[in-house]
């Protein structure tokens, strides 16, 4: 008989979370955090229902694991209860590392991945609780020798992606973007220690593969998802620039403390329960918090990005296969020259490209295990031949007004 | 050819924006702000999705009355393209009076009702917009002879229920609380000038009685929910008792002034643009900010509570059909001073009632069009026989740990 | 490693069958017979999409059937795999015994009940398989101590109505009609040997029963459903009377020998092999396919039914609270007679009575497991107040044409 | 004020049908004969809830037509009344011309194609409704200027294609064959007389394409269905290879008559108003009930066929992207030869091919409306590389049992 707690998600039904280790980590406050980061950043901003937060995502997550291991199991895949305790903290764990705003201030508030941050928080709670995240914590690291239960964590496959995918697409209501999750995970098997999919899955990969390219395109990189997450950017820049250049910019403490320094991974090791604690303490709040006062700052700039973040008055931008033309560019500048102050200019023109591939054959391919036995690298399975690399161009600026 | 943006819901699909006046109020600043009030308040504490805010719930409200203008015309109501827009915008901006945390704060940062905050922006917004909110306004306060018109915005089958109702049910996960919304606009009609439901109509009505009845006693009033929201509002009230006894307490300025005032309504209407300043830049996110940094306050109930709420050590809830014995209470209260200095006490326990009558047949009843064409109240058509008023009695504390 | 056969089933998605006992019964030609056998009769005549069969649901209620033993085991109920094997097979047949048209030909062409001939089913099948029925049958019929087996199979909360409820309403697209199942199964438990509700399963309970007598009268109970199915009934009465009149009526052999025999349980065991060799051939097929050949029949009431029924030519059907006056019946009673020949009179005047309870106190409530370990029947705990019985009167005549 | 029926759908919800012509047609009982002609044949052996109908399809079709003249209409489109009118009776009966079983015996049973069968009956219709019907024709016949009227009723786009692949993913459970319907439609627009998609919606066509490839090989060419299919096409063969051998097999008249002739479709307009009477009269319940009389048929293969075919005995399929070798023919043929007589062989082994093409740029492109204005083919706007045709090898036969 194994107590468990039942929680309602949207997207599964029920979920179940076992007491125990998992159910004390989710309670911890590091976990808890999750709570007030929004999955998919600034989204909202054109699908008004995306507001789900990695809190969630790593239940869901979490939730998958376990239909993974009892599919694996029943196909004779040996995992002990040690080992799927294991997996199941690591996909648990796998964001924990990730600050305000997920992807979008991953390398302007701090210098340090979330993929590391996520291992310095485990490392952290390793020890809090003497050492029962060790296993966790190779296969996190790829350092064990069942490589599948890695690859369930962080692979083509994992259940880090089942779940975003599917999550994403059910509360942005992008429903074409949604995927299989529970066809693919009932064709997951092993072959020798990889992970791999059984030779009937292969219409559900495809349709997986076109599923999340429609979803790079559609919601995570939408030209007004990536005008106000970019702009969200420059605000951080510029208070960071303020700060450097001696002006005070009011914050919480918990953000003031990113904003007056620019650490590296090392950095943040040194002094590793000092930064942690700021780190644990930061989250969406004091991000917009911060925003919604300096709407009243002396600082141009920074006034009309918080002024314009909040209101939704969002930049113009424009996306294009090749490069935009010099004197397009030179064009924008002069119009936006004409009604900004200097300093202005370098923060008001966005500039850069965005590019997705659905898949590359380059690492880490899908892995086919055929009826006959054979294990086949997906690139040489299917008839349907996968896009390049996909690369984009954007411009943005102030719309006139 | 209708000019219109779409929007996607996860709810109902898409949803049509059409330009003009709706469109230009709902980029308005203070429509944006429902972005930053959660419609559900610190429900998302036990229903992890439920973080869907004001502003998702106005649009959907929008969207269902867009419908049910269209049924209702094709039923041979008489509703004008003028009505039509009104009654549109009445329902858009029905709840733009509400401030963090929609309810559960509503009596503890100001002494006025959402309806009255509501009003007070319309009106303001029709100076800003030439008088072109005044028919909405008329509507809304129930002061048009098409009294349908009004029974749309509010009465027993509101598009405001019909909305909130279904999506609350959506984001909780709780499908069990899904109403049959798209049949019952579909048997709205009109007769007089009151809105009635056609015989037919009879089990989906039942129907709606039972998953509202339902939403409240597993979402609404969930006993976890109760003791967070309650929490909330102590935790506010302290605030508010520590400034008035001339103890520093930091917030954001827009939280600020409320905390070291009281306003009436008519305190409010007096210095209207002044506090409507204040109130309209007010969100979940000031609150939230406030509570992070007060969980390093001096004043140990509020750092308690904050650091309570933040993390989700949340206190035990027990509700009760009848009032708790006094020596319940009493043990309860013993408990508490041994463990608590003495000043937390009035906050620590928190006791109440919360009542439920998903339907009364004492005012504003249901009524159905009979196929004879009478118009009968709910009440004598169903034989499904309605509870009276359902009160039960809470008693909350910190949990032993 | 387990080995199973996974379905697709548009309800629950995924749905494993074991390989044994339980895949051979499937694949046995008596229980392939009810992929020939509507479930829900005529009703795809209002609701096109209700198409689905005995066979499909049989398979539901299997899936759930595996559902609620890992609830109950998870909960420490003592289940050993033989118990939960035999309790399977009893779900998976309990409706093996209809015949054409589900319920609505139940005591025409035989008078015999499904529940009967489920049972002569399941024990000529446990013949074939050396006995290993035996336990599942005892169960069937409620000859077993652990009690809560046969209410899983036939009860108020049986694994029987909660997927016909779901596929019903899934199938008819009345969707007020969806009935919590998963959250009911999860409520479930044993206490003593009888199957019980945990406390909190209260609201979904109620709205478990509201949604239920929604889909009666929705539904099952559709004023064009019964109309089409009281004009099949006839039509089928017809072809006896003719027959029993000397009259040749041409039919598939499987139905002919139903046609001229009126055979009572008795009279079926006593030729079992015989009879049920006719009875397991005989399907929804053989039924329309002789009203199709009787569109050309002689006998006016024969052909001028078979031909309303092929072409959906239905008769008008009213229902009342009250039993139709005298002087309406005869009114009624006069057109016929004016339009159609005086042998038709008591075919075409439809009459009768169609009651619904959604749920007794008399017997067999639902008991629910309240926190304190008390038991109370369903009626005890609830403050919805539950209809008495309802009785509808129906008339049903030929539309002035 | 509008007069029109609801009809509950589970895949649309509610589906509106004005009265009129389209509501006179559907009561017509050419149209209700394809509520008795399942749309995708014998595909529920393998998905067993894939028992929908030509008839619900229709009106499924009929719906999203409305949808799409409203969207297109909004955009600018010229649509008068009556040609809204017109192409919804060309979509209405676009498939009405199906015999049993759909395409599976669509040359089997006569020599006509179903497209002529559906002209020959609206031209019947045509004559009935007194010439309402011939706007309908010329468009279903691609002879009326407005050419997207016609490409709404077939093409690449059309509204029959948007309903099979929907509802049949839904019936079937395939959920990953589900298409953005509704986004497609959204996406529609008219430029010169073409129909064409907005730019925006390139993922939504990307992912329709893909999903429509998934359809085909996971359910239409399901090894399984094809086995099932191919075994129905070789009994009705058999059937008419014994009548013209003068062998007496007995089956219901209108299916008899198809089994004793080999019409051409100048045959058939030759002596039409007869033929049409048959035709019309005939459908999957004359199939069947001759399928399950044939059981007991003196002839070795009809009636092995029969047996296998009802009680789902199906013969095991291999599919294979080259022929099958010789040798590996050879072997089978041995095998069967060893077990069944002579006469057997030719129908015992399935041999032949399946192909699946997505997309081709051959003929028919989808048209995409760029932002700057220009009409660009999608093989040139798609990044996405579509696969060539694709054709794969079967072989069936019977198991070794």
């Amino acid at each position: 008989m194994k107590k468990q707690k039942i929680l309602n998600d949207p997207v599964y039904g029920f979920v179940n979370i076992p007491y125990g280790l998992l159910f004390d980590l989710i309670e911890h406050p590091y976990f808890q955090r999750l709570r007030r980061i929004k999955q998919v950043s600034l989204t909202h901003y054109v699908y008004p229902g995306a507001l789900h937060t990695r809190f969630h995502h790593a239940l869901g997550a979490l939730h998958l694991m376990s239909q993974a291991i009892e599919v694996l199991r029943n196909k004779g895949a040996d995992i002990s209860e040690e080992e799927a305790n294991a997996v199941s903290v690591a996909i648990l764990l796998h964001d924990i590392g990730h600050g305000p705003f997920s992807h979008t201030l991953e390398n302007t508030l701090i210098n340090v991945s979330h993929e590391e941050l996520s291992l310095i928080f485990m490392e952290t709670l390793n020890e809090q609780f003497d050492g029962a995240l060790s296993l966790a914590i190779r296969i996190f690291q790829d350092q064990y020798p069942k490589k599948f239960l890695h690859q369930l964590v962080s692979g083509q496959l994992d259940m880090d992606r089942m779940d975003y995918l599917t999550r994403d697409s059910f509360f942005t209501g992008v429903y074409e973007g949604v995927i299989g999750y529970d066809r693919i995970i009932k064709m997951l098997s092993v072959a020798g220690d990889e992970l791999v999919v059984e030779e009937k899955g292969i219409y559900s990969i495809e349709k997986f593969l076109v599923a999340r390219r429609l979803m790079y395109w559609q919601v995570y990189l939408h030209k007004t998802v990536v005008a106000a997450e970019q702009m969200l950017v420059r605000t951080m820049q510029r208070a960071k620039d303020l700060v450097r250049a001696g002006v005070e910019v009011p914050a919480p403490e918990n953000l003031s403390c990113f904003l007056h320094s620019n650490l590296s991974g090392s950095d943040f090791r040194q002094r590793r329960d000092e930064w942690l604690g700021y780190f644990a303490g930061l989250d969406d709040y004091d991000v917009m918090s911060a925003i919604k006062s300096w709407m009243r700052h002396d600082d141009f700039v920074l006034r009309e990005f918080s002024e314009r973040l909040i209101n939704r008055r969002l930049f113009k931008l424009e996306f294009s296969n090749d490069p935009f033309p010099e004197s397009y560019v030179s064009e924008i500048t002069r119009q936006i020259k004409a009604k900004y102050p200097a300093e202005a200019i370098p923060y008001f023109l966005l500039m850069g490209t965005e590019s997705n591939s659905a898949y590359t054959t380059f690492k880490d391919e899908i892995k086919m295990l055929m009826k006959n036995g054979r294990v086949l690298p997906w690139s040489q399975v299917t008839d349907q031949v996968q896009p390049a690399l996909v690369t984009k161009y954007y411009l943005g600026y102030p719309k006139g007004e």
